[in-house]
């Protein structure tokens, strides 16, 4: 069949919008048309160059919402008609890392994904006769893609594409490193460096769970307002504090946080995230990703002394059993993602997304269908 | 009254036996006789003048176990006759830290025990009229010392003096380290970097919660013997290892270890242990203590895909609580000092400890009065 699609053909240029030939699922895969796709830090990260590891040709995106429009053999666990999210990190309930009960990163096929493939080895886009890559095993910003079964998350028919497909990256990656990594308990005292998408979803998840005190900091004072929508309750520019800013976040939060989140990507911020801690149990959680090559550090001191340094990937969530779950809590108005929706594109618009988002303006574009 | 003492008068010079002057204990303090005294790698650290905030002159020593002899105003926890052991992490139970139920690490009288002080702020130990410095809340190198009532742990009398006294450190730092850090589960797969005391004790400390693979690391073969002794399962010496440290290790336990221990204080292997973690889940736990100004880095990719970072001070053990149920174990057999004491010596013959320690002779001096 043929799909529209806008197209990654190489680094450090726009995408294109072209028609590609796109086969059709095989055994154990899905096919889904795409009816909403957020654009997404990462997107750009590879788009840009700065993925080491990125591909091209590809059909970027990783973040939607859409509706199953076939099944290959075997599929069992959803049927055409079915409204789902597309999942990066699958959920294949089978492999060591799945029956651990410790982690949500499953390595089912995590081989042949990071290489632009299908688990068989094989791409289903192509343009012209020549294979163009799928990416992080989801290629969203096709209208229509194919996905392995286990990289589907079956959702709720009510839920509108247009804000549930933020679900599928954002919303789940924030509200979950609060609630499956951090397990944040009622009443702590925390800090979010970063108050992006990702730090806005933090904070809506602390907000969520009890949290006393709940902490932004960032260098831009117009985040602010944005941070005090969902639920901050101090913020900290960081440039307007004299002298040491883990001094005063630790006199601010009454001996250092209970939980802090670095969703900055920046190496020295993850160390003054882990340093803001309280000492004796205080945890912080590295939720941005930092450009290749770079190193955190810290005195072990400081881990010897009771604090913990740890990571979350995917908010910890395991897809097709928690973001069903996350799901209803957006429909149930235990967390908003309507007021994070600040720009709706069309497909034709879409490098527009990345201007935007280059430029600040946005907290989130999607595009629709 | 008077008491036979070595004193470090000043760094980087051997222990002086001497009799300093001793007063009694005020409010809420306790006169202990020490019996036995192990001598550890800390107390060598502060007298090489490695510690920036090393005191002289003092009355190092922070291992041991004694009979309370008097009691001060106040003190309702023990009796004149009570055996204890010292500790210079207390536990009162009414602070912040020991109220989370978080952390041991009380911060009742932190601040003074730092300067080498009573909580009162003044010293028991003179010389010729002249203070002389308490040393981690203990100064177990004396025959008598004063100490806090919140430290001392009260244990049962039938345990010998010569081998509990190393609870008072090695054993706890090691064994709670396993048991109160990281609560190792049984059937985990484990690796201890560094096979001097602390880390044999991490080794019986997995034992004893059923890991089953316990693998040592140590560059210095003749500890394979010393490993397999307490429980190790597997020795490594990372000279005899071709190619990478790390993927060698992560091949050994098919995966990655679920727990590592560094047990070295050397940051470079701090960095192979957090590596060598299993990816999703995998906790590497720093007990040993770095050089001043040494940082630990990693890049923060191995945390955001699953690895935790943390450390352990003391065993994460809460001394008045656990510290005594530690005696049961070793009097029930679970876990074992007695080989681990390599040389007991008398009070006259310390130096001849840290001689022993320096040159890698001994696991355990004790020094018995």
């Amino acid at each position: 069949m043929k799909t529209r699609a806008a197209v990654a053909f190489e680094a450090k240029r726009p995408l294109e919008i072209v028609e590609l030939d796109l086969d059709g699922p095989r055994a154990g895969e899905v096919l889904v048309e795409i009816m909403a796709t957020g654009i997404c830090h990462t997107d750009a990260y590879t788009l840009d160059g700065l993925d080491s590891e990125g591909l091209f040709p590809s059909v970027l995106g990783h973040e939607g919402a859409g509706i199953v429009r076939e099944v290959g053999a075997g599929v069992t666990s959803v049927v055409p008609g079915d409204h789902v999210i597309p999942l990066y990190t699958p959920e294949c309930r089978q492999c060591k890392s799945c029956l651990s009960g410790k982690t949500n990163l499953c390595t089912a096929i995590r081989a042949t994904q990071g290489k632009g493939l299908m688990p068989d080895g094989t791409t289903r886009f192509s343009y012209k006769g020549q294979p163009v890559h799928h990416y992080m095993g989801c290629s969203t910003f096709s209208n229509f893609t194919v996905l392995p079964e286990i990289a589907v998350a079956k959702i709720r028919t009510d839920a509108p594409f247009r804000s549930s497909c933020y679900i599928g990256c954002g919303v789940t990656t924030g509200v979950g490193a609060v609630v499956k990594t951090a397990r944040v308990e009622p009443g702590a005292n925390c800090i979010v460096f970063g108050l992006g998408g990702i730090g806005l979803n933090v904070i809506q998840g602390l907000r969520m769970v009890g949290a006393d005190m709940i902490v932004g900091v960032d260098v831009n004072p117009a985040k602010e307002e944005w941070g005090r929508r969902f639920g901050m309750t101090h913020f900290v520019d960081p440039r307007t504090v004299t002298g040491d800013l883990v001094a005063h976040l630790v006199e601010l939060t009454g001996g250092g946080a209970d939980y802090t989140f670095d969703c900055t990507g920046n190496t020295d911020v993850m160390r003054t995230a882990l340093e803001a801690c309280h000492r004796g149990w205080g945890e912080s959680i590295i939720i941005g990703v930092a450009e290749a090559g770079r190193e955190i550090a810290t005195r072990p001191f400081q881990l010897v002394t009771g604090r913990v340094w740890k990571g979350s990937a995917f908010g910890g969530a395991k897809g097709r059993t928690d973001v069903p779950r996350i799901v209803d809590w957006y429909m149930s108005g235990k967390i908003e993602i309507d007021p994070m929706i600040t720009h709706v594109l069309t497909l034709d618009e879409i490098n527009k997304g990345f201007e935007l988002m280059h430029a600040g303006e946005s907290i989130r574009s999607v595009v629709v269908y």
